[in-house]
């Protein structure tokens, strides 16, 4: 089918071109007027602004949006819905808060305007393994825009099927999945990288022991000079923390087993974010999560005031110096 | 080749079947007769005793044992020892801590007998899909034993090769891996165990936020009834979240999506415990790791002293009655 | 000086009595007309309605609503604000989000009306002791409710004087603080909660660890069966985590040393969860306040759908039945 | 009562002479000469060696040891041994394990002398305001050395007395408490310092809240530029966070607000770590006193490998540059 994208980013000009590797048209834009060249050199239709690329469909018009999340994304969505008609969908694929999406949501529909949030998962190696999509808005729009769902998905490939699903929505098994009503979508996205975070941290503790275990602070006969690549890669044949991230882990810890191509200040989105305030206004615990965060925040400062702190108390009550070194114990006398 | 096998539950049945699947000859012991019926009566050569079992074997012999980690694990060693000579070899198959494998490999090698650790990960479904083995020993003993390690180690199979490998060890390919001297296979293996938990955390909490954001409390706009089978299908495919474990969840939701099955009461085993011990000796924070095992602690009790505890700060300082439902937030009038 | 105060529960009527043994005069209201009669019994003038009680106030006025944040304090100070007219002031001592009265203020102030959020640290000890006051507000408003302020402070007492603190405020000094603008006293008193709630979690864990050492599961020669109740008195005298909190702790166990009236469902209120959102908006690691939040949230709750979701893992992956007592380890075989 | 001392560093030093100021006669001795002149000069009794020190004792002898925990510890506790008789009591004032003084104190037992442990708390204004002092030995022992601990407590004082204790030993109003047989001491301790641990993180998290929130990156009208000074004051005096640490942290703000003195490498040391173990030993969830020990194994760091390791992941699956500052989100595209 014939659809529009707005936002040639990494993200987006790979979803444009695995839609038209499966004969889709697309209609593009983007505020770089290079990137439209670029996707309008490989087949896709360029346009120069949100209203001539409106123009350039045809109702009913469906338009995926792929932009950084916040005032990017709401601008966006604010002059498509100037430009389209009744019964045009708007499809966020970008990260956007889900109660964002359920007020944009809300306000379109006085339009007759479809408002359908997808949250979008598979990053750089999407164009080629597929994206897994998770879905919010209404059944009527949803269902319409199936053809671009089930491209943009992984399919079912060679994952094996998990037993006693009969009469569950297959389509589930391709990959995309309607998760409820506008919101749902995004909601669940952002649960996924909820889980990101803590998963991820989780390996990195693990691999943060094995490393320092080469240290020069334990007794020698307890020291072992652990080949953490090689562990990486054999954990990813039968053991119980065999995953996609692990395989990452592998290829990033072969070509360079001391990341010396990282300093190690660790960015953080919304989603993450958003993540544990949602716990919060449910009263889950999710100290995993949280911490996940937090260690994060803490990866980008090189000593907090909190730390300062801590030193300053330590010297009010105990006369203690700062430590020297990183496994220092303190000696008291 | 010919190996004999100590401790026939889950892990070590399965083995010896894996083992005997590839033509290697078990002699095979347990405490329990019928476990050793069974598994003659598979084609092993059962054995009455330790000492039956090292007299069934021929020099230099090799003895797998299966058992328990503790006092039990200890005392089928020292039997052991004092059945064999010098030159066999003693493999320790279960979770031992690492500490205890350096010492015991220390004693037996005065007696010229060869300690080879091996952590084993695969639970269950290892007798089909492989064990990843992680071992630690001596070179000699190691290779000695490779057509073993080969056999119950998953193989290749069609998990795409991880690039920049050119030069490290092949086995590792296999799933199984040297990782060091005495006590190192061990050591890898708790560490694996300490992500682990930390992995399944992670995906515990992010998917009751999923489950209780369906909850009565949250305005009604914002509620969602989401389907937790469905999102744990969907993310198997295409997602950044995508794991074995995650494969094990779906399939656990998929035939009882509220989990009424269990409980809520979760087991801890020694290296989950042992892991947060190493990061201390080693000063690396796990804050992850650490709260995936105290979550563990919780959901053994009903309440804590420490919850008391808060409740009782509470009335003295502010006359606050304790909460009523798990939702509820106090009123401060 | 003469006052207004609405809202006379455990905080609000307190208030009321310890301006009034100061010489103020106090106009009250209270939607309870039970809890006015009491007041105007013990010297207060009563008020029908917030339009009566403004009425019996002359300008400038000065009311303080003392009631549970969100919609009812919001009502309240809409009422007033109706009533009320340019210069007066309306004081928030509740516990609102500092976000509501940054939008509180900008909204009164178009009316000429000063509006004081002002922290109140001190529960039911308060009448007695003195409030603490962390007031955020424009400073001629401030000001001219001094006389207020200083009445409800503790006053110096007998705290001994920090030293290099010449040139610095000296109502800081007397129990009350001009923290900033409108919100800011709010916002000190948030964060105030949230190391509360920090604090609490500290002692608890501590005590917890104390009370369970002569647990059976441990070696007959490692069990101590302390008393927790002396050990808290102790602390109390010359010890680093001596504490107003660890004086309340004595108290507790001293009449309860088990802590039986309280079954640990602990309420939390809106600072303790605002603390962490602000904590995440200004990217600051906040594992500690976090942790302590969660374990209240966990202790309300009797088993988790996280909790169910690692047992069903395990069940998955190891054919692991649940656990059968608090301390015990799983046995693997 | 006459006393030997072995330690005289911050704390054996200002021991000996709260103890002298007393009317107690000690004999001291140290591996540095200096220290033990010092002392000499000021009225103890000198002396060259462990052998000299106990040769200047009559015989039942008391000999409290106040050195760092460890080997230093064990060896002059044996020295002690070697020239003292039976009878005798040799007190470990310091901070060692408590599992080290069960086996030390089983030890001495077979040769007649008494081994008392001592949980000493109190830092650098110990010799003014007196120790807390944890004490764990046999009752006869203890009880030989009340005037000591007497002594060395800081006595009632005019800390308020907590009601309901009728019948509960009056010591422990005094400041020291007999916790239990041989270990107890030290295990109290343990805990005390572990608490200690989580009481400061909270308030060094609070603090950098307040601290952070002048950053540039939040919005104009929700940034507050907060007196961290004056909020350590305000709170002394009247709410619910008032305590000794803050009256520290209260002294540290006051001369330097800016905590620029400090770097932020904080130590820690054996009692913080112990009480994690012990913790799991018990399975007892400590989040609150984990998270704050790995904060300061955190803050000895500059960036660790866990955090190069989250980056690898992000460079690997988005194609993530890693953050530039300390409080950027991450702008997906």
């Amino acid at each position: 089918m014939r659809i529009g994208v707005i936002g040639l980013g990494r993200m987006g000009g790979n979803i444009v071109r695995r839609l038209m590797d499966a004969g889709h048209e697309c209609v593009v834009y983007d505020v770089s007027e290079a990137a439209v060249q670029t996707l309008a050199g490989e087949g896709a239709t360029g346009s120069g602004s949100i209203a001539d690329l409106v123009a350039k469909l045809e109702p009913p018009r469906a338009v995926w949006v792929m932009l950084p999340e916040g005032k990017i994304t709401a601008d966006a969505v604010s002059a498509l819905a100037e430009a389209m008609s009744a019964d045009d969908v708007i499809i966020d694929g970008g990260n956007s808060f889900y109660k964002d999406d359920i007020n944009r949501g809300a306000a379109l529909k006085e339009k007759g305007i479809h408002y359908v949030d997808v949250g979008t998962s598979g990053g750089v190696w999407g164009r080629e393994r597929g994206y897994c999509l998770m879905i919010g808005g209404d059944k009527e729009a949803v269902e319409r825009l199936d053809p671009i769902f089930k491209t943009l998905a992984p399919g079912r490939g060679d994952i094996p099927e998990t037993p006693k699903r009969d009469g569950r929505d297959p389509r589930v098994l391709e990959g995309y999945m309607h998760c409820g009503p506008t919101g749902a979508g995004h909601f669940v996205k952002m649960i996924h990288n909820g889980i990101e975070y803590g998963l991820m941290q989780a390996y990195a503790e693990g691999f943060d022991i094995l490393k320092t275990k080469a240290s020069k602070e334990l007794p020698d006969d307890r020291r072992f000079d652990l080949d953490v690549a090689d562990i990486a890669e054999v954990w990813r044949r039968g053991s119980v923390v065999s995953s996609w991230l692990l395989d990452l882990t592998a290829s990033a810890l072969a070509g360079d087993p001391a990341l010396d191509a990282f300093e190690g200040r660790v960015a953080d989105s919304g989603e993450g974010r958003w993540t544990i305030e949602a716990a919060i206004e449910q009263a889950v615990p999710v100290d995993v999560l949280a911490t996940a965060l937090f260690a994060r925040f803490r990866s980008r400062q090189d000593h907090s005031f909190a730390d300062r702190l801590l030193s300053a108390m330590r010297f009010q009550f105990g006369g203690h110096a700062e430590a020297a070194g990183p496994e220092k114990k303190e000696v008291k006398t």
